[in-house]
């Protein structure tokens, strides 16, 4: 039984008896702003179609036509390459429904018959495990089918809701209903497995939501108490069962450890398990698991995984900037996790997290023209890290791509007689709430580079506007009602409830101040101590040498006393606000020459001169020539 | 045409034309004191008969039994685990150089029978290409053929200048020949290849100084000249040719890069080839790397390999602590490349990183009871890493063994008409100069713990003596002859030169002022910006959670008024000098509960206390009950 609604919605808890928001549909929600919308402009005409060729090129499409028989060959590539050709599936339908495009279509709609065809009759399907690989499905979980799996049902819940197709949902469901056949408790006659990679939990039950067949939450529920008990054994010989978040039973865990992305996506899955059932400890569990990322294991950017070793989360505080693994989708699995965490119950600290991650650990891993991504995000480089068109492993491409189509569908949510306004941005958004009450909501701002956002209100009757103040804005928001100021506390990092009973035309002006903020690390993060990280707003700043040419940046030192200017430049990197000031160049002194450690001479560095420092927003680096890059730089 | 002479000497130089120090035998050196006379105890009671089981036990002896027929079975294990059979016998053969023993002497027979056995008819050895791999042989250069080859080199030679006896040396010299007859130049009618890890360079050239054949000496020469040039393709997958330093020709290299002992192994042989060769654009590249090294990519440990991920250097002055690499081994190849480097010219800097790395990067490898080893050496530790009886990939443990079995060896040199003291403990030796000058040579000293040194010379005739003034002793050090002032200059980080003609019973007292030392990392070391690690002589102290109980180390704040107690402590850890004094005690404030970054208050943390602070050297941490341990702690 389809879910007859059909709209298309990141994460549907329309239903789900343990979520407070519901979402609003993409298609109701317009961004006509100059930061997201030249972003979704280059990914509907840049990132789609060259992502496409890309998978053209490589023969990752071309392995589905092998395995249909259409064309001669055998599987070419990494085992889990099928999961590009789904994610970027899924980022195409994202897009059609609030951008249609007769190209894109039929580009979705070739690839949609290769899968098709490739389908095995009994609903399994992978094309590497094809031809003499075809007896070894199912023998080696960290091969990633059940991974794949998961990006083929949420790209086809996306593709049905966008369309209304049901083509890729039909693969989909019989692939899950095979899947649900062969795994699940011995005593039903099945067997007890779970994936390396963690993916298949969350697209189960998201697949649960749009067909209302109860067996996939079921399965998805079984897959996360699965976990933790012994099943996957050692993966990959060299890697301990924590890579797999497979040490522990999940209701036991408190740290986040192990493979980033999988861990993100496996507490994605699991919130999305409590929304349906409501089990008070796997709540519990996920939120030690999110205390533990957020208070020790997570960098300024948001980024998360300190380690290219596993790509896995560090210890305690081991935040290394240069070797700062921080992969794109780890970012994004953050953003996801936190959206699935927020629309539990509206708790503005999810909310804060995913616009602070988008802005500087999910942006950064995508170039401004739209063809060019980041897998690792350092903090610091020399300039020899720079965007790639594609990658071998190629897991970061799409998923960026289908983060900004999906954006728009991250800005609010509906409660019972509520409108939940997450993130800014110039634009409007049609909302429906409870018992049909509709209205428009338009947003006129120039946010992230200025905190001013009036919102406008077409709608009649009693009910709140929420709108979030975010943890940044230290010293407080001011809030007002058609030029009257509102009584509501506006406290940093909680939603302003603005309930009233409104009439058409009403507006409320939120001012959020944005002054630079110098940002320390807790002085167990080793690497920042005497440094500080420059903010304004959400967003996270750097310096780098193609706006300090001839400059070391790890020579420059800034004191306390001096002021940054902030200047909107709509010339540089697509329209960024840039920092600058007066800072003091301070580089080793002679005694270091030719030396690595000296017995301690307490002198300190002493400054050379001084230099116009100038600082661009992180999320913007490497879009121009290569040079160094630092986020934090020392101060005094 | 064998050396006759054949006295056990750790690299011999004897007769190389470009290297101005010749080896003293080990035999003639006794060390009797309480520093490594237990130690060489241990290796000799514990460490080397436990090993002789372990290799039993875990069928690398096996294997050499299958590969003959004697056994039933295949190859278990991992490729490259004869090498530790190897290794373990350049062990025992140093040890029964000095110590002879018969029960060792008959675990090293019962060994070399194995290895005899399963020598193919055609010289070729290594157990994992038997049965069905056999016609793998040398097709992949990842898999540790050469550098095995060069373990059982080393070994043959080791027990050849130990015994006398020609049983495996006659086993490495008919393996050498094939390896001669299958590699070298196309226009020779041989394949050009070379070994993913570097090793059977410098074991070639050992074995050319006791056979005379040169042909060992030009295959090794091939062998450095061959890398760099594209023959080992991108190994391992997902390493790039940096991993074996096969990016460029050796002579190009001006940075240590890779795999941090393939590094070392690569240019310690290379070091070897110059020794005979004299080619200066070898030297000069081997000068660039030692530099970049020593000024960039080295632990205040003296402990190489930044990171775990492709056990590698990292980039300039990436020098993570808790995440330290650190390899055992690395320290060890440390040790064997400068000292080679050393006997060139007898460049002081040589042998002062030789001490420091023995003291602090290659003791702290090895247990205090001589049956547990560290693989990775980081320099803080939450009290989780301790040592093991024995590795999967064993390569550290019979390294350890080898190095303390032949360290008389380390400790002098001679040349045309001086004797060079390298290293200083309590002891003697018997020294021959050229010209048949021969006389005893005696150190009275309680080194490392005291800095005074009584050289006692029972000598004739006109010589110098020279003695390291090592580069920590930078206030200088003062000598005296026969209780007169000598005046020779003494400058820290060189050899003093005492000529003179001596009469039996003269005496030379060095004195090393050996005062506590803060040191201070490179300000671009970022972990240790604001920390000071300690040391006194040549020893690295550490704060570990056993002698200062519910303290966290990272809350130690160590002002630079307060002076450190030293005092020698008999039972502590086999006799080690403690540092204490009082310290504050700085934990994080309360405004940093729950939160990882914060706007920058400016107030830093204040201290809530004092303590006693208390300090242990390095090499002899976790070797009590597991707590936390940390080089380098905070101070003002």
């Amino acid at each position: 039984m389809l879910d007859s609604t059909r709209r298309p919605v990141v994460v549907d808890t329309s239903k789900s008896p343990h979520a407070r928001l519901r979402p609003l549909p993409l298609t109701d929600v317009r961004l006509s702003d100059g930061f997201w919308g030249p972003r979704r402009r280059a990914n509907r005409e840049e990132t789609l179609p060259s992502q496409y060729r890309h998978l053209e090129e490589t023969g990752r499409l071309d392995n589905f036509r092998k395995a249909s028989g259409k064309m001669e060959g055998r599987f070419e590539g990494i085992y889990f390459n099928d999961s590009d050709v789904y994610k970027w599936l899924e980022a195409a339908a994202w897009s059609l429904a609030t951008d249609p495009d007769p190209e894109l279509t039929k580009m979705v709609d070739a690839a949609i018959t290769e899968i098709e065809d490739a389908q095995e009759p009994d609903g399994y399907l992978n094309t590497y495990f094809t031809f003499e690989r075809a007896d070894k499905r199912w023998t080696n979980f960290d091969l990633h089918e059940m991974y794949c799996a998961g990006h083929l049902f949420q790209a086809a819940v996306a593709h049905f809701q966008a369309t209304g197709s049901t083509r890729l949902l039909g693969v989909a469901t019989r692939f899950a209903d095979h899947i649900c056949d062969t795994f699940g408790p011995e005593e039903e006659g099945k067997r007890r497995a779970v994936d390396g990679h963690e993916e298949v939990e969350m697209a189960l039950v998201e697949l649960f939501r749009v067909t209302g067949d109860r067996r996939y939450l079921e399965q998805a529920e079984f897959f996360v108490d699965a976990r933790g008990r012994g099943l996957l054994g050692r993966p990959y010989g060299l890697h301990d069962p924590s890579y797999s978040q497979d040490h522990s039973p999940l209701r036991e865990q408190d740290e986040v450890v192990g493979h980033a992305v999988r861990a993100l996506y496996l507490y994605s899955g699991a919130t999305d398990v409590y929304a349906e059932t409501g089990e008070p400890e796997l709540l519990k569990a996920l939120r030690r698991l999110w205390n533990n990322m957020t208070t020790r294991r997570m960098y300024v950017s948001g980024g998360l995984g300190s380690r290219h070793e596993g790509e896995a989360f560090g210890e305690d505080f081991e935040l290394p900037n240069g070797r700062a693994y921080t992969e794109t989708c780890a970012a994004i699995g953050s953003v996801m996790w936190n959206w699935r965490m927020l629309v539990l119950e509206g708790d503005a600290r999810y909310a804060d997290l995913i616009e602070h991650t988008l802005y500087n650990a999910v942006l950064p891993g995508f170039s401004l023209d739209g063809g060019h991504y980041f897998y690792e995000n350092p903090l610091e480089d020399e300039g020899t890290h720079r965007r790639q068109p594609w990658f071998g492993c190629a897991c970061c491409p799409p998923n960026v791509a289908r983060m900004l189509a999906s954006i728009p569908g991250y800005f609010y949510s509906a409660s019972d007689d509520a409108v939940w306004v997450h993130l800014y941005a110039e634009g409007s958004a049609e909302v429906r709430l409870n018992g049909g009450r509709a209205f428009r909501l338009g947003q006129r701002t120039n946010y992230p580079w200025e905190g001013d956002v009036e919102i406008q209100l077409d709608g009649e009757g009693e009910f709140a506007v929420m709108l979030r103040v975010p943890s940044w804005c230290e010293g407080g928001a001011s809030i007002e009602v058609n030029g009257e100021p509102f009584p509501e506390q506006a406290s940093p990092g909680a939603y302003a409830e603005v309930r009233r009973v409104w009439r058409p035309g009403d507006a409320v002006r939120l001012r959020l101040p944005m002054p630079v903020r110098r940002v320390e690390a807790h002085p167990y993060a080793a690497e920042n101590v005497g440094r500080v990280a420059l903010m304004r707003g959400p967003i996270l700043f750097c310096v780098e040498g193609a706006d300090n040419p001839g400059l070391d940046p790890r020579d420059l030192v800034l004191p306390n006393e001096v002021r940054l200017s902030e200047d909107f430049q709509p010339e540089q990197l697509g329209g960024v606000v840039v920092l600058a000031g007066e800072a003091e160049v301070s580089p080793p002194g002679e005694g270091w020459d030719g030396r690595l450690y000296r017995t301690a001479t307490r002198q300190g560095e002493k400054p050379i001169g001084t230099t116009r420092l100038r600082a661009v927003p992180y999320l913007a680096w490497a879009n121009r020539e290569p040079g160094p890059m630092r986020v934090w730089i020392r101060s005094r």
